[in-house]
């Protein structure tokens, strides 16, 4: 039996999105379902503002960064009027399933809107931020990790030159995934961590006893510590000046900024969103349903929106691994 | 007690080569174990050229294509009398652990090298095929899909502007794995590969039929081949004279070749290179002796050298997908 | 006064067709000119096939490669009823001025038109061969460097991970611009020249002169061909075959290929095709016709369309400096 | 005759450094000279630190950003004394000409040097900043911009998905070249620099305008500004605030910050490297001192290292087209 499909994507764009509704859109065409797209978030449920989407419109769309449908913050999302409002614009649109493309503040609308609405509601992990239980990846978390890597990697060509120490902050929001891996790959000093950060006073140690220790044996030498957004109290220039009053004086601080939110997606990245969306699409017209759709140990595998937003630790070999670089290499 | 370990590479470069180089140092200057390189694969082994391994040799080291240890095929391993010069050498340098760094004709070395040496032996995957057992990435990998990829975007621009038929030839030795992530991340129309080509009638007969299809729907357009290597009878030119006989006459060939081989490591690569090393040096002392190290869902695990050579399936999400696109999209 | 503009894009694409395109339309926008964008190249013109082309659709086309107007041969434009027709199909459809992006054969073809076409004629040279007199660089020659080099780059991994000698086939059709930058800037040890080749035997002679010279001085070393495409006869097996029977037997061919032509631009071609589009249009309406404006000394310029063939040279420092490398590094 | 010939690098770090001396190890050689290296900067010219430059260690160099020889700054060479101590140990090695890889600040150090040595001194101009009278272009400008444009191409799959106001910072120093050429070549809306700034209310008023016109034509509009450093009064927060306080809310800055100084170098960056460290050492034994060697229009020059800071313009069309976009586009 046909259906009418429709997609939005919500909160942060990340790389892949565009991947993710090429997927969706081929296979809706596959199956011979409608597929709409909403625009700007949640926005365009509230304010009936969608496009159709096309075959055509997929052509060189899986390279492209961004997303078409835009995105954006939807306040009266959050309050009952909207809800009941998008929940009444998708019957009458005859909707039967709604793909949500987004983060954890995206499926906790999407979760509020299933009091009103009685179609299927599907969630699609898309954030840079990989802060999403349920699934091993979200989209756009490679690329970000990518990203941020090669941002560093340039940082250390000046590092080197100068010996000097930089701050180099990436994002992640409220975990440290994208930091770690950053920091990891690549062969950063040092990292701050939201789920490891005990003081401003006992990091500030650490890190001097890193930088003495790398320099009687080695020299003046360049030292990077990669910083998550959102940890240290006041941010980067506290952190440069804390370290100046240290007697650390050759600090620069690199914010790598919205950068690690564009650029096209890496073959992990398209990977992940391709199979996700298909993955979506081929639930429609079960009775699953107010799940999100995610990839655990490379098979695709749902769990309820309801939990996404749950604790997601860091991996536990990375962890051990990035503290014994930071403490023991020069013990 | 400290141990004296040592680490070659050998077969095909791969991409993360040196950031597992790196690891292993790091990994053996944390536990105060003596490390030697040995170079050229198993020559160096035969012939007992090496080099130490410092912590200042892993300075910048992560980002390297190649192997700074080199790499070479080695005849003489192949014979008995090689194989006890090696053993040989390992004992009279005290090595008690030997780390090999490569692929399943290495590591069949590797197993041959047991009967005569007592010491510990443990592999590590590092190839770009993928086409080891026992683990679900090899190191270098996923750079490898990522280069391919961005050349099949590349040739995508020039498809476009002359709505040609491209054939692209990938790396992948006999296996698929990196043809069929190269055309599911490039978006490309059509695959061949070793694990389901049929006869080249069968597989010239569905691509009439889909570049037919998609003419027939959408005009004239751009349609990508991937062609693993080693699959079609006589090689790229061959295709291109058999659609060129059956009336496609705009049909135009790449071969990526050894740009694949090289580059900057992803950071997917970097992590599971470091990753894997760290991993092989923390069972040096233990009585876990010929095997594997590899990852298998994001945990660490070790398989018997002599089963790395087992078949090792594709992902059947994306075989099921590609197919779908090969089949089905304008059916 | 308003003019009517037309434009096409002709004979093999380059990056940063797109991009002068794009400042084409601003360009007619600011001055409130029509512009009509033909398809396919002269077949367009012919068949009238056309798109308008809107400030819309200039949004994120700087970066993309290829040619959104798509290009093609146009054997009919070859013959004086494909002239006449094309010459007709302008005068009724009001053109003042057509604009060809394109290379040699492009502007061949702009030239006779101009027998029949009463218009402005004026061309705008797009190729990576850079083999276009009258202008410093054409459009696409700088992102084509760029792409063999990195190309080159990664093949050097390889190359010094096997100590091999390997060729490297870059694209230039008749001109060694492309082989030539490509090799100074990968730093290869060799480079075949269309404007140097004496002979197949003094070519090999020197190859092994080089080869044996560098082993001698600093053991088994990687090397690096870069060999221009149209040189050598039989092409890049021959070679391979003859430095074999030479007793260089670790040879490996690489033959780059159509991912030359494509890829987002880098700044140097958008800039370029920027600064091309917009002299283009500020030409209309003046008596100037039948000329290709290009760049020289920074300064835009314009010659006549008649001697955009004539013979260029390679840039001679940058000659002698290759010599140099070839002959007496290691004499 | 032979001669003993020193190199050091000084100021920013800038990519291609590592290419020019690469280039002048081989011109060295060739002419059968003496190289010696100085670390860090002048620093090392006055404490005697410095390594010996062998064809061995140009392997694999010509690609590294940074440079191997590092840079500091050095508040001994602004005296009297440090200037002395240098020129005295450069007479007592031997040193018949001192190259110095920088931009002005070194370059006014080198004059200086010239009152106490009687050596040849010839500049070699190194910095993204392209703010060198005498050259048309400095080592390491072209990847300053193509890192700039790249980013900015990042940055702008985010301000399209958001329809948001993006400024990007970027370096410079007191010059608009890498800020007038990344917003040109990332088809940025506006941009601001040193050359034609001249308050912030009338830019304020003019971006107002831009995006108010663009918004009434296209509706909800990305919108990307791009900030030369060191111009806007209390820098990249105070414009975001002006703007805010202007009733433009959605507006996000970004300072791209010491990426842009490093990676690994284009080819006209390594092309000009190259070419500049061979003609430098073509000069050594020449009666031309206190000049810094350039290139104009494609051939290599000298000019007076005291005519080095003089003003160097922007190029006009350049100018005059960015002027157009910001001010006539929805006139």
């Amino acid at each position: 039996m046909s259906k009418r499909v429709a997609v939005l994507t919500s909160g942060g764009d990340a790389p892949g999105m565009n991947a993710c509704i090429r997927a969706i859109v081929i296979a809706c065409k596959k199956r011979n379902y409608d597929l709409i797209g909403y625009l700007h978030g949640y926005n365009g449920l509230i304010k009936q503002e969608s496009i159709s989407l096309s075959l055509d419109s997929t052509h060189n769309l899986i390279q492209q960064g961004g997303t078409v449908l835009h995105s954006a913050r939807c306040k009266a999302f959050t309050e009952e009027a909207g809800l009941k409002q998008a929940a009444a614009n998708l019957s009458e649109a005859g909707v039967d399933a709604l793909l949500v493309i987004g983060g954890d503040g995206s499926f906790r609308g999407a979760t509020h809107l299933a009091d009103h609405y009685l179609g299927q509601i599907i969630g699609i992990p898309g954030t840079i931020d990989n802060d999403i239980a349920g699934t091993d990846a979200t989209i756009g978390y490679y690329t970000a990790i990518d990203t941020a890597m090669n941002s560093i990697d340039k940082v250390r060509d000046t590092a080197d030159a100068f010996e000097r120490i930089f701050l180099v902050e990436v994002m992640g929001r409220h975990a440290g995934f994208l930091a770690l891996n950053a920091a990891l790959s690549s062969a950063a000093d040092y990292v701050i961590l939201p789920e490891f950060f005990e003081s401003p006073e006992s990091e500030i140690k650490k890190i001097l006893t890193q930088i003495h220790a790398q320099r009687r044996v080695r020299g003046s030498v360049s030292f990077i510590v990669v910083v998550a957004e959102n940890v240290w109290p006041q941010g980067l220039q506290a952190l440069t000046k804390a370290l100046n009053d240290s007697g650390i004086t050759d600090v620069r601080p690199v914010t790598l900024g919205h950068v690690q939110r564009g650029g096209t997606p890496v073959s992990n990245d398209r990977l992940l969103a391709t199979s996700l969306g298909e993955y979506a699409v081929s639930l429609v017209g079960t009775d699953t349903s107010n799940v999100m759709v995610g990839e655990v140990n490379r098979e695709p595998t749902t769990v309820p929106l309801t939990t996404t937003s749950d604790s997601k630790p860091l991996n536990s070999a990375q962890v051990a691994l990035m503290k014994s670089i930071m403490n023991e290499r020069y013990g």
